[in-house]
C-alpha cells in the first residue's frame, strides 16, 4: 500500500473535494466499485452512463461512456492502480488496462473514504501533470464531482 | 496482484526479452531493487548511472540519471506500479511518484522472474501506446536491455 505521504495533493496542480456524507463507508464503496451501481450516479444529470466496465484490481480496466441528452458520447478508459476496500480507490486514464501508456492522459483520481459518526468523510482528489490541465478541469471538477456525490448519496439511500 | 492475463504483451505494440541466466532469483531481485546495486549494471557501458533513487512500492519513485562518456545526461523519473518480491516488478514513466501523470510518457516496464534449475528465467517487457513508439524503442531495447542483463549477471556473481 502506498504511504499516505505519497498521495498528498499539490494545491498548484491538483483539485480536491472533501465532504462528510451520511452514508456508511461500505455503501459508498459498493456504489463506487460495482458497475450496476456506478451507472446510476456517476454521470452528472442530465448526462447518463450508458456503458460501464470495471475490473477492480490493480491494472484492471475502468471504462465508461457518458451520453448527453443530445446523444453525444464521451468515452473514457483507464485502469485501477490501488484498491483498498472501504478506504481508497486510485485510477488513472494515463494508463490503459494492464498498465499500457495511453494516448491522451488527463488525470489520476484518488477517492478516499474514512468512517465518521453517522457516515463517511469522502475525499476526491484529481492529480494533473501541469497547471494548465488543472485549470481546464477546475470548473468541471468542482461542479461535476460535487453533483455526482449528491447523486451517489441519493442513490445509496435506496441501495 | 494483477492477473497474469492482464500482463500479456501485444506483439504489435510491445517488446520482449526473455533469457535464462545462471543467477539465483533472489540475487536478480536484489540487483534490480537496491540503488547501490542498480548503479553498477543498469546503464549499458560506456554509459554510467550517476544517480539512482528507488522507493520500491506502488506509487514510489524510480529516478535515475544516465551519463554518456561525453558527459551528456539522460534523466528519467517514474513510479513503481507492482512489487512482488522475487517475481515481478512493474514501473512506468507515464506516472510520476504518487501516480501524477507525467509530461513525456514513453513506456511501462515489466520484469518477471521465475526460478529455474541453476538460475532464473528473466523476462523484460516494454509496453508502448502505439506502433511508432515501439519502433523507436526497438533497437535500443534489444541491444540495451540485452547488454545490461549481461552486466547484471556479471555484477551479481560478485554481489
Amino acid at each position: 500500500m502506498t504511504p499516505r505521504t505519497l498521495l498528498q495533493p499539490n494545491p498548484k496542480l491538483d483539485l480536491v473535494l472533501e465532504r462528510d456524507v451520511d452514508v456508511p463507508t461500505e455503501l459508498v464503496w459498493a456504489a463506487w466499485t460495482q458497475p450496476e451501481h456506478v451507472k446510476h450516479w456517476f454521470a452528472p444529470a442530465p448526462m447518463k452512463i450508458t456503458e460501464c466496465e470495471m475490473d477492480v484490481r490493480p491494472g484492471g480496466i475502468f471504462r465508461f461512456v457518458m451520453r448527453s441528452p443530445e446523444g453525444e458520447e464521451y468515452p473514457s478508459v483507464g485502469c485501477f492502480l490501488e484498491v483498498v476496500p472501504n478506504e481508497r480507490l486510485v485510477w488513472t486514464d494515463a494508463l490503459l488496462p494492464g498498465y499500457r501508456p495511453s494516448e491522451n492522459p488527463f488525470f489520476t483520481a484518488i477517492v478516499k473514504l474514512e468512517p465518521r459518526t453517522g457516515g463517511t468523510r469522502y475525499t476526491a482528489i484529481a492529480l494533473h501533470r501541469d497547471e494548465k490541465i488543472r485549470k481546464q478541469h477546475e470548473g468541471g471538477f468542482h461542479q461535476g464531482w460535487g453533483q455526482v456525490l449528491d447523486q451517489l448519496v441519493e442513490y445509496a439511500r435506496n441501495m
